[in-house]
């Protein structure tokens, strides 16, 4: 089989390829969708399974809601209308006739679940009510990538609703916190966060805080984003509580979500020529176990396969999911260049020689390197291979956070020197902003947004004023996916 | 609140009314379709586990394939959009123009996972290929009846291909006893078992294998299906293989699935006039804790949360799932109303007077008995819940056994005599078939049809002729949802 494209001279090409020859997904017969394989969708089940239950925690239920909503739901709330018209699909057409009323499969569920939010809830006693459903939506892409931008693609939607909006922002916060932990312990993936500019917020949203991933190629990707939603979604569903007072108000409400984009994420952040990179949380084998089998020598095959057994029964012991593969019909070259493009964080090798000197090999997937280690050690379980993973992971965290952080570039005279020239090129830019519209607009024309307003404040002029504006934001610009 | 509809005088009422108010779903604002609410979905969730996990033990891998199939997939097998046609939902205009294609909504994934098997098998090293995937269809209903019936449900749908009949056969039948296992010792509901007759077929098969529970009302439930689908489908897309000796040969292949009606009918076996009585295997609670407060006496109400809080401790260390209601705003009738409407399997209540005996009392929600159980035994963990709730399940199964063996008419001149009033009763009567299509077409008048070709032999008459028949069949007739 042919190399990969460099994945520094031609990234698009690279990821196009790595996805599909790594078996995460194929194309679908439907324009702009894809089909996760086994593999891809063991990856998407141990981030469900994790995220699932950072969602526990924060005290959200679990709930399944119809995929059709009704049309005239999507236009009750005028922003969302807008942003959401030019991708939904609709359903003219069912059970043999014509529809009165057609149906929208959902871009996302905000509108039907306020409809039943505005009938569950009646007094201060209904609230907080947190909910979350793990679902697929459809949203109409001209311009598809596999995992990063599909026309359906699966993910998790939290909704809640709250007596204040200081209630609603703090279930915000704290979503939005719970991604970033995730992102970073997790998928060792490195982030800039904070609030979105008005152009990119959600539609409909007062107020939407963003995860903003860089990929290898200095692009931005949105991550996981939070909304603080307007009262304009409560007063088109009408729903309204009795205060502790007794009087009637508007329910605070949020959502936020986060989807199998990550899986591209985790691809465009740590992969590499050889193909995937896998944390090793989201790595369906952490370790794969490869006897170098020799064809004359029955025997000495018996006796490899034992002893791979015998390292899966270890490696299990530590709670380490492993495999071996034990075919005969491959070469080991075949086998290590199927593990490596598939990411599997950590080989164990072994051949004649090795045994013979009492020794294994630990092979490292991100870094290349191959290390001895006593078989008898090993078998003793007196290697520590969550150990070994976590420095593998710290690994990965550390380089994409120095590739990160080399593409970052301070500047106080983005528009006003340089020119907007700059903004062709794949980097993350920190500058100081007034706030003013019209940075948008004029970044628009080159293709990059205001990815995030940063927490932080480090006092940068104001791109568009070469000064320290009143209410100047410390800002992200960059290209995204 | 006023008392459900009596179960067995308006099983129908009771069924509506219970699914409501014991907090599984709501009617949704799309016609057929529900919401699953949280308790529903915790259900949901405990049923997936387990069925998910005796599909991986068939080694079978879980796959997300899009929702939309292009129309003309749906057309290229003939048994098989006859059988769909009249229930499919269309989309005929996505991102803001009409489609030149419309897309339906999967009501099954046969067809586009056909497709793609057609480009991933070529020799007989890619067989046999076995996957599956959890996700909502769409059917349209004309009579939807919540989880029994829904235009939306959620269900697993595994499809596989092998290298010959037989093989595709073992798969199709390993599946349903899979299936029969599960409803037997998970869901702890009886059934009878065996292949569908020509009329009940799926669409498309040449052979389906179905479990069929009985309903408290007498009436039939199909409750989880394994189809081995005849060649067509391998034709229509296809998929053919290069076998050892090098012939290219179609693929068998088969199809199997289970829904989100499995928690219809654990309410329809199980429930009784107060409400839910949930197998514990998929209860969410298996034991609620209630200490009986008194008002006026804090001291007490602090050690009653105490020794509530060390039982919750004691049966999280016994694997159990239970929960504690602490609350001093309901009093203790209500929390007793509500766990009994949830079908919570055991409760654990005590009060000033059986502390003060040292006593705690165990109320079994199936048999709605209280024993008293040493507070000081329970604590020192020597009381084994996992043993209650195995003989509380046993109970369930032999209860819902008893029921439906009491239903269960063997009869050999069903229309001879008889004549066909009878299947106006909900019952089953076993009897007799020589296998003529005619019995099926007079069944449809009278609502009723063959639920299942028995595999066991009981030489019955055959009901059609009054005589033991050439090719004659032991077979369930019954009325059914």
């Amino acid at each position: 089989m042919k190399e990969l494209p460099d994945i520094d001279k031609n990234f698009s090409d690279w990821y196009n390829e790595v996805v599909f020859r790594s078996g995460l997904c194929d194309q679908a017969p439907v324009k702009g969708c894809i089909i996760i394989k086994p593999y891809g969708q063991s990856i998407w089940e141990l981030m469900q399974k994790d995220i699932n239950s950072f969602i526990k925690d924060m005290n959200v239920s679990n709930v399944s809601f119809p995929m059709l909503i009704p049309e005239k739901f999507i236009q009750a709330e005028a922003d969302h209308v807008e942003g959401f018209a030019p991708e939904l699909a609709i359903v003219t057409h069912a059970g043999g006739k014509d529809l009165e009323e057609n149906f929208i499969i959902r871009p996302t569920s905000e509108t039907i679940i306020h409809s039943m939010f505005s009938r569950w809830i009646k007094s201060w006693r209904d609230l907080p009510i947190k909910i979350n459903q793990w679902c697929s939506v459809i949203r109409w892409e001209k311009r598809p990538r596999p995992f990063i931008r599909t026309t359906e693609f699966w993910w998790q939607e939290g909704h809640t609703g709250h007596e204040t909006a200081e209630e609603a922002y703090g279930q915000a916060y704290e979503a939005h916190s719970k991604y970033r932990e995730y992102i970073k312990q997790w998928l060792m993936i490195p982030f800039v966060y904070g609030e979105k500019a008005n152009f990119e917020k959600f539609a409909g949203a007062s107020l939407t805080l963003t995860v903003e991933g860089m990929m290898r190629d200095g692009k931005a990707l949105q991550l996981a984003t939070s909304h603080l939603l307007n009262d304009t979604f409560s007063k088109a569903f009408n729903i309204y509580f009795e205060n502790k007072k007794q009087e009637r108000k508007l329910v605070h409400l949020t959502s936020w979500g986060c989807t199998t984009r990550l899986i591209g994420a985790v691809v465009m952040v740590h992969g590499d020529n050889k193909g995937l990179v896998l944390p090793s949380k989201v790595a369906p084998i952490q370790v794969i176990i490869i006897p170098i089998f020799k064809l004359s020598n029955e025997d000495l095959n018996a006796n490899f396969i034992l002893i791979a057994k015998k390292i899966k029964e270890i490696l299990s012991k530590q709670g380490i999911r492993s495999e071996m593969n034990l075919s005969i019909e491959c070469s080991v070259g075949e086998k290590f260049h199927r593990y490596e493009m598939e990411g599997v964080p950590l080989r164990i090798e072994f051949g004649e020689r090795d045994i013979s000197a009492g020794k294994v090999i630990l092979y490292n997937r991100s870094n290349g390197k191959k290390e001895l280690y006593s078989k008898e050690n090993l078998l003793d379980g007196n290697i520590d291979f969550n150990k070994i993973l976590f420095h593998y992971d710290s690994q990965l965290y550390e380089n994409a956070e120095i590739r990160m952080r080399n593409k970052i570039i301070q500047t106080e005279e983005l528009l006003s020197i340089f020119g907007l020239e700059l903004l062709k090129k794949s980097i993350f830019y920190e500058t100081g902003w007034c706030g003013d519209d019209s940075l948008e607009v004029k970044l628009k024309e080159y293709k990059a947004t205001v990815r995030c307003i940063l927490s932080s404040k480090n006092k940068i002029n104001c791109c568009l004023h070469g000064k320290i504006c009143k209410s100047l934001y410390d800002i992200i610009i960059a290209r995204a996916y």
